[in-house]
């Protein structure tokens, strides 16, 4: 048979891109959130969202989604997995790939987000969602958690200079539960990622906190090789 | 606008599911593969793969593919990751859902795959395959390795009873590099999941070595809830 006839007889599938994408501010985790601009559920919370379109790879289609929906572009964004069952939306059978991304909300431009009608939200804050968003949202959580227990996490979450009470506030929004001082103060300089600075926080205290950074080499050479980080 | 409208005016994709079936055999580890039967590329080694039809989510659509063109059935998939360039078929644009899956060869019909003209090779010996189907198996390589480091391994692959070094063989196979005999013997029963037999097999040596089986309600415990498992 030849590749057109042979292909001409296949059914074609709307397929759709949904972007989860976290951010880290007042010592919230947060997620970007949309209204929905069409029927069905016009009006209602959603996922940042849009279709493939043709000669169009998926990876482009969720940067271009972002960018035409939010404004925020220039971020790397990972696949996390497609939703596939045949009712999942409402309206027509359409297949989404989801992505996720973890970004410095004070890089990017939230008031041509808010234009766009995107917010930012606090996990805890999150309404139902359409479709399968809320569950997405929860397999994306769960990757977050995987990936935490494997590789150092907050480079793309935190300021660039923060201090050990803030990264572990961060952990706990991702672990969503409370981690002892100490042990994580012990655990997370054992990852020999940090950089102490002579610099202090005030913010909080007279005496103040001191201000750390990421090590990028190493940083980078523990995302990669990954360790095992059980707090 | 209206949802019938709405939807009319976007692109419609092909969408083909692959499966990446892993058995264990001989002490090695082995991936099911199929000659292609249609053009681009026919005859060529591929992984089990076929069209989401309307009206079929993408996981029955996987378990179907891989009934149909194997004889292969009751086996659980999970879904690896969707690949969305759009150049990765050469033939026209197709998405792909790739799912994997591990299981007991024996227990399957070989025959009846073979028939199909599917084939059991050892990963060291897998030729070059279409499309980005070597990526694909990488990717799955490297999903089971993250696995084994948190979950118990071995349950799908194994025969109800098994020796140690089997086991560790099989360990060896999903990390690639050897593995110390008696560290592994004192980390995996530390995992407290095998319970030990009177039974011994005798194959190997006239002393036997002890044959085990997996503690099922331990495993299923550490597998819900993870563990660390560094080798």
């Amino acid at each position: 048979m030849s590749p057109a006839s042979f292909y001409a007889n296949v059914p074609r599938h709307l397929v759709a891109v949904d972007c989860i994408i976290f951010g880290f501010e007042d010592g919230k985790l947060k997620l970007l959130i949309i209204k929905r601009k069409v029927d069905p559920m016009e009006g209602a919370w959603s996922l940042v969202g849009g279709f493939v379109q043709e000669g169009e790879s998926t990876d482009n289609a969720a940067i271009r989604v972002l960018r035409q929906t939010t404004g925020i572009q220039d971020i790397y964004m990972d696949q996390l997995q497609s939703y596939g069952d045949t009712d999942r939306d409402t309206g027509a059978r359409v297949i989404s790939i989801a992505y996720y991304a973890l970004i410095r909300i004070s890089e990017h431009d939230r008031l041509l987000a808010n234009a766009h009608g995107a917010h930012w939200l606090s996990l805890h804050q999150i309404p139902e969602l359409i479709f399968d968003h809320n569950k997405m949202l929860n397999d994306a959580m769960a990757r977050l958690r995987d990936q935490a227990h494997f590789h150092p996490i907050g480079f793309e979450l935190l300021p660039e200079k923060f201090t050990l009470p803030q990264l572990r506030n961060l952990y706990e929004e991702i672990y969503q539960r409370p981690l002892d001082k100490r042990n994580f103060r012990k655990k997370i300089l054992a990852m020999d990622i940090l950089e102490k600075l002579e610099e202090k926080d005030k913010s909080s205290s007279k005496k103040g906190a001191h201000l750390y950074r990421f090590d990028r080499l190493k940083y980078d050479a523990l995302t990669q090789h990954g360790l095992v980080f059980e707090i």
